[in-house]
C-alpha cells in the first residue's frame, strides 16, 4: 500500500510530466519524486527532452545522497534499456534507492523489464498507483505504443450551429483570442501540426507555435497530394519550425521538405495510414490534426481520430462549411460515437473535448 | 436594506415561482413568502394558475392572522388591478401587512402602481431585492411584456458536427434518453410548442409532455403554410393537448385547428411576426421552437429567438442536414452573436444555454 506521502508525490509526478508534453518524443512524458526514508520530498524531476536525462536521473541528482535508503515514486516504470542514456532501473540501485512506487507499466518491449530487474536487486516495488491519471498524462505515448501510429487529436472551431465560416467563407473570428491561444498551447503539446492542401491553400496558415515561452516548435505537416498547395513564398516554408510536405509519389514538385507517399486506395489524396506510418518512423508520437473538414472526414473514416477538441463559439450561422465532411457514414448506426471528457469556457467560448467510445485505434471502423 | 430573513426569503420565493412556468399564462409567475415582525416564516404561497389566486392571496391565506405587522417578500410588485381576482395591493393592506419587499417592478400599464397604492397607506415598500435572480425566473414573461410577443426559446439536438441527422436522414437516436425527458421539461414549461410543416410531414410528432406530473399541456402548433402536411390522423390532433395549425389566408383546409395568417412578405411560408402576434393575443408567453432547421431560421431571420437550447450529442457524422439552415446570413459579419448561459451534462449528452448578446427583441437585425 502506498502512503499519503507516495499519493501526493505521485500526484506531483505527474504534474511534472506535463511540463514536457510536445518536448519528449518519441519518448514518454515521465516525471519523479524522490522521498528519503522519512516521506520528505528530497527531489523532483521529469523527463525535459528527448536525448536528455530521464525524469529519475534528474530526481537523483536533486536528492544526492538523501536518496539512499529513499523511495522513488515515478509515472512510468523505470526503464531496463541503454539508449541514448543508461537504464533508470540502474540509477536508482546505485543511489541506493529501497522502494520504487510506479504508476504505469512500461508497453516498449525494449524498455520494459525495469521493475523485474529491481525486484531481483531486493527493491520494493509497487505499481498501480493513481494509474488512470498517470495513463491520461501519457496517453498520446501509450496509445502510438500500442497502435504504432501516433495518437490523433482533431481540433476545429465551429458556429453553435457547427459552421467553420459564412457562406461567403468569411471567418474572421468565429471564436475568440482566447480559443485562438488555447490552440497554440495544444500545438506546442503535439509533436506535429497538420492541415489539408484545402486549409492551405485558403488561409496560408503559419501552423508554429506563438506565445508559448520555451515552446519545442511542433513539426508542421501539410497534406498536398499533387504538389500543387505549398510554394516557396508559403508561410510553413519559414524556418520558425520544421515543416513536411507530403505528397504522392508521382506529385511533380521541388521542395525540400517534400515526402512521397502512396496515394489513397478511393483515389481521393494520400493514403492516411501511410501518412501517419511516415510521421511514427520520424519520432512523431502526437499529432494536432487541424482540417480542413475534407481532410478531418478522411482521417475518421480512417478511425484515426483518437481525440476531438472542438471550440465552439456562441455565434449561428445558418450557411456555411461545416466542421466535418464526408467521412464515409451514410446512416447513423455508423456514426463516430464519443464520450465528452471535458467542457470548459474559454473566454466567450466553449471548449469540449472527447474521445471515441471505444478506441479509435483498437477497433478500425468497418464498413 | 433587506435582512438576511427576507433575502432567505425572496430565494424562495423565487423557487416557489418556477413550480409554475408554463401553467400562469398570460400572467407571470410569481412567488411570494410572507415573515411575521419576528423574521419568521408563517406562510408562502406561488400562482399557480391564470385565474386562480395570486401568490400573495395564498401566502397570506397560509400566514393567516400572523401576517398582521409582518412582512410580504414577493418576487413581483404586488398587482393594483382587478381582473378575474382582486389586486394583491389590496389584500396586502387587508392583512395589516407593514412592509413590502418585492423584486421586480411591474411593467405592465393595467396591474402597476401597486407600490405607490401601498406606500401611500403607510406600508414600507422596498424594491429590487435578488431582482436579477427574480428577473431570470420570470425572463419569458417580461420579455413578452416589453416586446409584445412571446418570448422564444429554439431548442436543438445536434452531433457535435451540428447535423440533425445522418445523409440518408436516419437519425434515431442522436441524443440519449435523458435529453429527451430534459425537453419534456421545456416543453412543460412553455406556454406553446411549435414545429414547421416538414418536421409534421418527416416525424408526425407528438408535441405533448409526457413523464412530468400535474404538467399544464402546452398550445401544440404546427406551421402549415398550405395546410396539406396535418391530416385529420395526426398525432399532434389527439386529444393530449390542444393544437393550433397555422395555415394561409388563401389555404384549402378543413381543420378546425386551423388559423390563417398572412404569407411571409419573401414568399417563404408564413410571416413570423403574424404567428407570433398571433399566439400572443391567445395568451402565449413563452415558445418553444421545437424546429426543424428551415423554421428555425426563418425565426432566426426574423430576429425572434430569445434564448437558444442545444442538446449536442457526443457523435460525429460528417454528412446530413445540419441544425439551422438559412438564416438570411451571408456573412460572418451578419453572424448572430450569442452568450452562452449555461452548459450542462444531460446523460451523455451536453447541453448548451446561449442567448443573444443583445436581447432579440430589441434590436431586430437589420440587413
Ligand atoms: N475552423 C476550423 O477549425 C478550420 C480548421 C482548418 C481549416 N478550416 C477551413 O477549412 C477550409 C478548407 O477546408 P477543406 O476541407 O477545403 O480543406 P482541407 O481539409 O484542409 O484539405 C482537403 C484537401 O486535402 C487533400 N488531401 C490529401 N489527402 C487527403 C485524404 N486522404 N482525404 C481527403 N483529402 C486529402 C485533398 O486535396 P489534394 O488531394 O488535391 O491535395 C483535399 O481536397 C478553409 O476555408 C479553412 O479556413 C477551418
Ligand atoms: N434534431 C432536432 O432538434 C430536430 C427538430 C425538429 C426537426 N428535426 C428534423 O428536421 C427535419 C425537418 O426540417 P425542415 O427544415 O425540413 O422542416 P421544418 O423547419 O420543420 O419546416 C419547414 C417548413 O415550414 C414551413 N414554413 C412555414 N412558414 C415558414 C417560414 N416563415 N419560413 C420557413 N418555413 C416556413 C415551410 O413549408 P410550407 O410553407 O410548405 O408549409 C417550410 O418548408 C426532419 O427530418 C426532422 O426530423 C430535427
Amino acid at each position: 500500500m502506498a502512503t499519503a506521502a507516495e499519493t501526493a508525490a505521485m500526484r506531483q509526478a505527474i504534474a511534472l510530466a506535463a511540463r514536457a508534453l510536445g518536448a519528449t518524443s518519441p519518448n514518454p512524458v515521465v516525471g519523479c519524486v524522490v522521498l528519503d526514508a522519512t516521506g520528505t520530498v528530497v527531489g523532483e524531476g521529469y523527463h525535459q527532452r528527448a536525448g536528455g536525462p530521464h525524469a529519475e536521473v534528474h530526481a537523483l541528482r536533486a536528492a544526492g545522497e538523501k536518496a539512499r535508503g529513499g523511495t522513488a515514486v515515478v509515472t512510468l516504470e523505470p526503464c531496463n534499456h541503454t539508449g541514448r542514456t543508461g537504464p533508470c532501473a540502474q540509477a536508482l540501485l546505485d543511489a541506493g534507492i529501497a522502494r520504487v512506487v510506479h504508476a504505469v507499466p512500461d508497453p516498449t518491449p525494449t524498455a520494459t523489464g525495469g521493475a523485474q530487474r529491481l525486484r531481483a536487486a531486493g527493491v520494493d516495488v509497487e505499481q498501480g498507483l493513481l494509474e488512470d491519471e498517470a495513463r491520461a498524462g501519457n496517453i498520446a505515448w501509450l496509445t502510438a505504443a500500442k497502435s504504432g501510429r501516433p495518437y490523433v487529436t482533431w481540433k476545429y472551431a465551429a458556429t453553435l450551429d457547427g459552421r467553420i465560416a459564412a457562406a461567403d467563407r468569411s471567418s474572421r473570428w468565429i471564436t475568440s483570442p482566447e480559443s485562438r491561444a488555447d490552440v497554440h498551447r495544444l500545438r506546442a503539446e503535439s509533436d506535429a501540426v497538420v492541415v489539408g492542401s484545402g486549409t492551405q491553400c485558403a488561409d496560408d496558415p503559419h501552423l508554429a507555435v506563438r506565445g508559448i515561452d520555451g515552446a519545442v516548435q511542433p513539426l508542421r505537416v501539410v497534406v498536398d497530394t499533387d504538389g500543387t498547395a505549398v510554394t516557396a513564398s508559403s508561410r510553413v516554408l519559414d524556418d520558425a519550425a520544421p515543416t513536411l510536405v507530403a505528397v504522392a509519389e508521382d506529385a511533380t514538385t521541388e521542395l525540400a521538405a517534400a515526402v512521397r507517399l502512396p496515394r489513397a486506395t478511393d483515389g481521393k489524396g494520400l493514403d492516411i495510414p501511410a501518412l501517419l506510418a511516415e510521421l511514427h518512423a520520424r519520432g512523431v508520437r502526437s499529432v494536432l490534426l487541424e482540417g480542413g473538414p475534407t481532410l478531418a472526414g478522411a482521417f475518421v473514416a480512417a478511425g484515426a481520430v483518437d481525440r476531438v477538441v472542438g471550440y465552439l463559439a456562441p455565434v449561428l450561422l445558418g450557411a456555411g462549411p461545416t466542421a466535418l465532411a464526408d467521412a464515409g457514414i451514410g446512416t447513423i448506426a455508423d456514426a463516430l460515437r464519443l464520450d465528452i471528457t471535458e467542457t470548459v469556457r474559454i473566454g466567450p467560448d466553449l471548449r469540449i473535448t472527447a474521445a471515441p467510445a471505444v478506441p479509435a485505434a483498437s477497433s478500425p471502423k468497418e464498413r
